[in-house]
């Protein structure tokens, strides 16, 4: 491998690593489906309620499966006007018991190219949703002992990643940032002078979409899969 | 100020800087009295029952806010059998938020003693609970400019302050933690050979309280309030 322009290389965890968003779809799905009978609306009313319920709620919970089995339940009592059966609730309880347990599904070339890249450079991991429910993740995924650094934050702005990057030293000309979110990964990288690419996944959450005319203003590579990292790194890298 | 033997002081947050464990218990009063009309046994019986729940989610949930509401909610929907109303769940929920958006109080001492302390020493805030919950604390606290160092961890033993204090090359020798919790914030400082102050808070939470055996075997200072930090800094800092 030729020198390495980059030292460190940081990487978002949900839908970059492995799958996630397609579990909190599935929740949602089975959230429309055990409401339906009990509220007015269809599917496409009760998912924009449910959004509606997780942004007003955002400024109190942040990210994550709990904040967000608060608003389903939330939404439930709402929707029903208060004839949601308490077995009603128990089962969205259930629902984010078992997001927070979801099993490890790595994405595409995350094993391999983890592996190979930790031997050449500083890996970090800087994510956002709940602490204890990211830390989780990463143990059972198998991949924590080839990271560097673990960053779990509330928010991934440009404050938080000038401040991630201060405190371990890094200078943004020599550290890539790599994750599925124009929203959380890339535009604040750019925006503080650093190196971002941008891996989309299947799904995107509405409240991390980016509107065309924002993402034009922006210059970055587009990989399909992690399996096509170490190339780009050997052509831009060095 | 005669030369300082520590370099570096942390502090646990709730019920050391600010008051925490009341606003649960005034919480956990409401919901015994919420749901003594649907449920079977005493008002101890409801508690052991939350406390019961608590645990047994601690391992998907951690600790916090989000995950105390969560089993307020599970609670009350096994204690009542199901018969537990979606109004009342929505109380809960309300209950919840009112716990996440509690006015921070400051303990006796707090403001002043961290103040003159940030003149001599790095500070350190290291604390457990809801990420984005413990951030939006310490930001209304008033506080956080005057600390250097912010550490929110999902469990605070041996292993979480060695990974703590080698991230910030912090020598145990050199610093000080100080707090209300003989379980979180004494005895695994002192297990890793560091030093600790323990400042009880009149309540504690039944999952920190530590037994008298276990108690006997460790040497620390037990100061009645920040206000006596300073002082005992003078006689054991130097």
């Amino acid at each position: 491998m030729s020198k390495p322009k980059f030292k460190t290389i940081a990487f978002d965890a949900d839908d970059t690593l492995w799958v996630n968003e397609t579990f909190f779809s599935d929740i949602e799905s089975k959230f429309v489906a055990m409401i339906r009978p009990y509220a007015k609306g269809d599917t496409d009313t009760i998912k924009k309620r449910l959004f509606e319920t997780e942004m007003r709620n955002l400024s109190l919970f942040g990210y994550g499966a709990k904040g967000f089995t608060l608003s389903l339940v939330e939404t439930a009592i709402e929707l029903s006007e208060g004839q949601i059966p308490a077995t009603g609730i128990q089962q969205l309880l259930d629902y984010g018991k078992d997001l927070i347990q979801h099993p490890i599904h790595l994405l595409e070339g995350a094993e391999e190219t983890i592996k190979s890249l930790s031997e050449h450079y500083k890996l970090m991991v800087i994510t956002k949703g709940d602490l204890f429910h990211q830390e989780d993740k990463l143990a059972r995924s198998g991949l924590a002992d080839l990271f560097d650094y673990l960053e779990i934050v509330s928010e991934k702005d440009e404050a938080t990643y000038k401040r991630v990057y201060a405190r371990y030293d890094l200078d943004p000309a020599e550290t890539l940032m790599v994750g599925n979110s124009l929203k959380s990964d890339v535009i604040p990288i750019l925006d503080i002078g650093g190196h971002a690419v941008h891996i989309p996944f299947h799904t995107t959450w509405a409240h991390e979409k980016v509107s065309d005319s924002k993402q034009a203003k922006y210059q970055y590579a587009t990989l399909k899969s992690l399996n096509e990292l170490e190339q780009w790194l050997e052509e831009h890298g060095a």
